[in-house]
C-alpha cells in the first residue's frame, strides 16, 4: 500500500552525498514538465478550455499543499525542523487573506477567465487528479517526517518550470491578464529557499544505500503524483474523455 | 479531502426506499463497463499487451480489496455486521492457497501469459491505478463503516461485467485459456450475496434526503475510482504513453 516499494536491497556502498544529490537530481527527466500536456500548454497549444481546466484542477493541489505540510510538522518532534517547514504552510496560507499563494493562484484563475467559485468548488475537479493529490497528503500523514520531506524534493525542478512559464505563457497566451502570473513568480524564490531544506533533510536522513535507494524512490512517487494529475487532464482535455459525470455536471 | 462532497443540502422529502435503490441502481450508466477501454476490451479489439496490463493492474485491485474490508471490520462495532462482513475478506485470501479469490486472479494472470512473480510485483502497477485505488482504501480507513459499505455498491453492477466477459472473451480471445475464467465465476455468486448485504446497510442507514444524496456521492466516488483506474491503462496501453520510468523499468 505504501507508495514506491524500495529496489530489493541493492548491494553496495553508500553513495557519496554528492553523488546521491546528483542521482535525485538526475530524476528531474521524470518531472511533469515533459508531460506532453505540459509541453503543449508551454509551446502554446492548449484551447482556452484546457488552460483553465489546469487551473482548475491544479488548484485542488494548491489548497492540499500546506494540509499535506501540516501533516509532516504532526510526525515531526523536532522544533528547530517545524520551525522552518512551518513557512511552507504560511506560504501557501498568508498571515493574510491577500499575501497567501492561494489566493495568488485564485488571482491565476481569474486572470485566465475563471470565477472564484469555480476554483474553489472542488467537485470541478477531475477524480484522477483527485486520486493523485490525495496520494500525496496520505502517504504525508502515514511516513516519518523524513520520507514525507524527501518525497516533496520535486522543488529541485520547480524554478524551471515556473520560470518557463514566465517566460512563455505571455507571448502564447496573450488573452490572460499578466497580474496572474504573481504565483509563479513568488514561487520562484521559496522553492529556492525550500529545497535546500528539503535536500539537507534527505542528504542527513538516508545515509545506507538501501536507504538511499529508497529515497529515489520517494522523489519518484511524487514525480508520479504530479505526472498522473496531466494524465487525468490530457483525458478530459486533450481527448476529450472525462468521466461522464464530470461533462453533466 | 473527503471524496466526494455532498451536494448543497437538496430540499425535500426523503427519497422512499424503493426511489433510493432506484436512484442507486441508476449509476449504471457511470460503470467502467462504459470506459472506452471496458468497452474494446470487451469487443475483442485488445492487443494482448494490453489485456496483459489490464490483468496486472486489476491484481493491484485485488490485493487491497480485502485490507479495504478489513478497514471496514476495524471502524464497526456491531458484530453481526461483522460476522456477514468478513466473508469478503475469506473470499478473497481464501481459508488456504489454493481457493482465494486472489490465487483464481493470478491463475487468469497465468492464461493471458503472466508469471506469477509479475502480477505480484507492484512495481508494475501504473501509478494512476495505484492512486486510484488507494484512494478507495484510504476512505474505508477514515469513513463511518456505513458510508464505506455505502461506497462498495458499485457491486450492483458487478455481476452484467463478469457475465459478459464469460460470454464473450472465449470468442474474442481464443489464446487465453479458459481455465483462466474461475475468477469471473466465482465472483457471479458472491457478489450477488454481498450486494444485498451492502444494500439493506445502505437503504437502512441513509435517511434524511441529504444524507441519501451524500449515499449517491459515495457510490459516485467508488465508480469514479474504477473509472480512473480504466484511464491510467487507457493512456498506457491504447495511447501508448505511460510514465517514462514505467517503460524503462
Amino acid at each position: 500500500m505504501a507508495p514506491p516499494s524500495p529496489d530489493p536491497s541493492p548491494a553496495g556502498q553508500p553513495l557519496s552525498r554528492e553523488d546521491f544529490a546528483a542521482r535525485l537530481r538526475a530524476k528531474e527527466k521524470y518531472y511533469h514538465i515533459h508531460h506532453p500536456f505540459h509541453v503543449r500548454m508551454n509551446s502554446g497549444e492548449l484551447e482556452r478550455e484546457a488552460i483553465r481546466g489546469w487551473v482548475t484542477n491544479r488548484f485542488y493541489y494548491q489548497i492540499c499543499i500546506p494540509v499535506k505540510d501540516a501533516a509532516i510538522l504532526a510526525n515531526c518532534q523536532e522544533r528547530a525542523v517545524r520551525r522552518e517547514w512551518v513557512r511552507r504552510i504560511i506560504d501557501h496560507d498568508g498571515t493574510s487573506e491577500t499575501d497567501s499563494g492561494i489566493e495568488a493562484w485564485l488571482q491565476l484563475g481569474e486572470a485566465v477567465g475563471l470565477q472564484r467559485e469555480q476554483l474553489e468548488d472542488s467537485r470541478n475537479v477531475l477524480p484522477g487528479v483527485r486520486f493523485a493529490v490525495d496520494a500525496y497528503v496520505n502517504f504525508a500523514r502515514r511516513a516519518s517526517w523524513q520520507e514525507a520531506a524527501c518525497s516533496s524534493l520535486t522543488e529541485l525542478f520547480a524554478p524551471r518550470i515556473h520560470q518557463k512559464r514566465l517566460d512563455n505563457w505571455p507571448k502564447h497566451y496573450p488573452w490572460i491578464d499578466e497580474r496572474g502570473y504573481r504565483y509563479f513568480r513568488k514561487r520562484l524564490s521559496e522553492a529556492r529557499r525550500d529545497v535546500q531544506h528539503g535536500l539537507d533533510i534527505t542528504l542527513d536522513y538516508f545515509r545506507t544505500r538501501e536507504q538511499q535507494e529508497r529515497a529515489l524512490n520517494l522523489l519518484q512517487f511524487k514525480l508520479d503524483v504530479l505526472w498522473s494529475m496531466l494524465d487525468a487532464m490530457w483525458m478530459a482535455y486533450i481527448e476529450h474523455r472525462p468521466p461522464y459525470h464530470c461533462v453533466e455536471a
